[in-house]
């Protein structure tokens, strides 16, 4: 069979069908046809490279950033539905997302995520399960120990030689102690996911030094290969378009050949 | 009469009316009176130098991109009832810009512009005419063909000497072969109309390089005058602010001085 | 003399100079002149109804957020060089707006903070002071007490009878245990002037509840009255664009109407 246009349709549909668990709408309009069904999910969703389970937390990201409701919705329960992400890796990734592109547009997220989770429920006609209780927290109460483990886990997670001063409140009262002190170094998500997050989220906040620590640290510690990254890249510019995502590719290039330059 | 205070209100009064094809709502509040009517209607729309239709195309990649759901009803009505803009040029914005700020946002922007359309043709007692059938692609479809037309486009649209690599994911799958490799090159959008929403979209990105490059491309071109230019950095400062309308302004002045002394 | 053309541009100088704490450059576009000079400067920042330091908190959180490098350097320097805001409150506001906003748009700011703090200290040939020590938490170490803590303040900012269960990372690791649970309750910046922060950024975030309870929380609590909510709604238009005020300023009416209603 050639590679023609209806083929490629085809392959568009089954590709939606598969990630999002339900067959596609009818719809008229170019930027579903042409665009999400000929390009996104017969183009990008298919491709080898990275697995349909991490594309969904770029993918995840992407749409929660944008707080577009249905594709919240429809990205959530395809999560959820399909089994790639478990209920309490989604509540992770929430929080996670929520830390990095703020509680506000996490609040929706959130509302989304029990919502939908009680829809499958209802389809599956089984119930919901009680929430998991909320977990001690694996990090030290006293405010000094935090801090030092806060400190540790900034220099691990992005690979560097040290940690900023504690003297700025951004720094000692946000990023040690807590987004590192506590929130990275949480169970329930692994590191490698927690990136996959992390790198779509400072790509579109597009602030040019955490895009460059990001992913200079998953390429150097090994979580997400060259090659992963650049599907990383794709797999954003689809979900957020070409502009911010052009930058990122940048700075994979060049962060890829100062690693494999040293 | 001078040109006191009531009659500036008097003049953004009419100049809502003829841009929103509505008389507009009483409203008590500064955000609306002061700013809306007295500068962005009164002094911002009825600028010549740039006819409303092209003002349009700004403001919709705005109002779109700002996922502010009244005003992009109101937009999307006011672009078709006025007839400035048709339907199906219209379906090919939402297409654009999906692609340039993003999927999710793109969602909702097509049920919107569903939806007003169908507002109009009750409004007028009309029938909503059946969807235009999707047009054959006027580009290949053997994947080689496709991608060396998106080298092609690239190079013509971009106004420059040379297309990026193929073997990065986001350049050879994303840019090549579906950016430049079909929705470019897609009928039913002017050239200059689709310089306009990009324009848009990499200002209110604010990533960097692609501000540059469609800047210049646009006047480089000719598609878009310099002072045509500068009214659409006015014109998105008053949809996005002017943080962002500053940096473009400035990109503006900057390649306009470069094109003139070169 | 009548209220004209020049001098209304006169206006705008001085409100530029008063506000920027320096001359304007000379500019030839709409975007600087007509625009920012003649509505922003002369007829926003000149209002009364809110004070020039409160209307530099909602500034301050726009264009920290659209990473719009020159206008947060301007903006930063202006705050801080007119003894508006001091220091340490400025670094109290770039932890709250990360918070916010995002950790990576938190790191520009920051680094910008430091650079113009320096700046003015060299043109004023003053030594930059060492920085504040961190301070000791305010807030319980124990992490039981700590949550029941944010509960308490969750309740009490929020004007609220009931704080979200902690059984939902978002809530309990997040929003209970740190945003509440120490964020809001830092010594170092007012109520008053976090609210101001917080309902600039959940405006340009767009996700509808945060606006909604954000708004009902400053206006119930009396910390931010009717009146000069209505011009952080026009001096946020300014700055992030109608289509978001847009949806501000309804909820503002909505909610006074709900509130005076009572």
């Amino acid at each position: 069979m050639t590679d023609n246009g209806s083929s490629r349709r085809e392959r568009g549909i089954q590709s939606y069908r598969e990630v999002m668990t339900l067959d596609p709408p009818t719809r008229s309009d170019p930027t579903f046809n042409e665009g999400l069904l000929d390009f996104v999910f017969a183009e990008v969703w298919t491709r080898p490279g990275l697995s349909r389970r991490d594309r969904r937390f770029v993918t995840l990201a992407c749409v929660a950033a944008a707080d577009a409701v249905a594709p919240i919705e429809e990205h959530v329960y395809a999560a959820l539905n399909s089994g790639d992400i478990s209920y309490d890796e989604l509540t992770e990734v929430i929080l996670h997302f929520a830390v990095y592109c703020g509680w506000p547009k996490g609040s929706l997220f959130t509302q989304i995520a029990s919502e939908q989770w009680e829809r499958i429920h209802r389809e599956r006609g089984t119930e919901v399960p009680p929430p998991t209780p909320i977990q001690p927290l694996s990090t030290a109460a006293d405010p000094e120990l935090r801090l030092q483990g806060g400190e540790e886990a900034f220099r691990v997670i992005n690979e560097t030689p040290s940690a900023p001063a504690r003297d700025h409140p951004y720094y000692g009262a946000g990023i040690l102690n807590f987004v590192f002190g506590e929130m990275w170094q949480r169970p329930g998500l692994g590191l490698r996911e927690r990136r996959l997050v992390t790198v779509a989220c400072v790509a579109l906040d597009d602030t040019q030094i955490p895009i460059r620590s990001h992913v200079y640290a998953s390429l150097k510690s090994g979580d997400i290969s060259y090659a992963e990254m650049k599907e990383v890249s794709l797999q954003f510019a689809a979900y957020y378009g070409w502009p911010k995502a052009s930058y990122l590719a940048s700075v994979i290039e060049e962060i890829n050949d100062q690693l494999t330059a040293g």
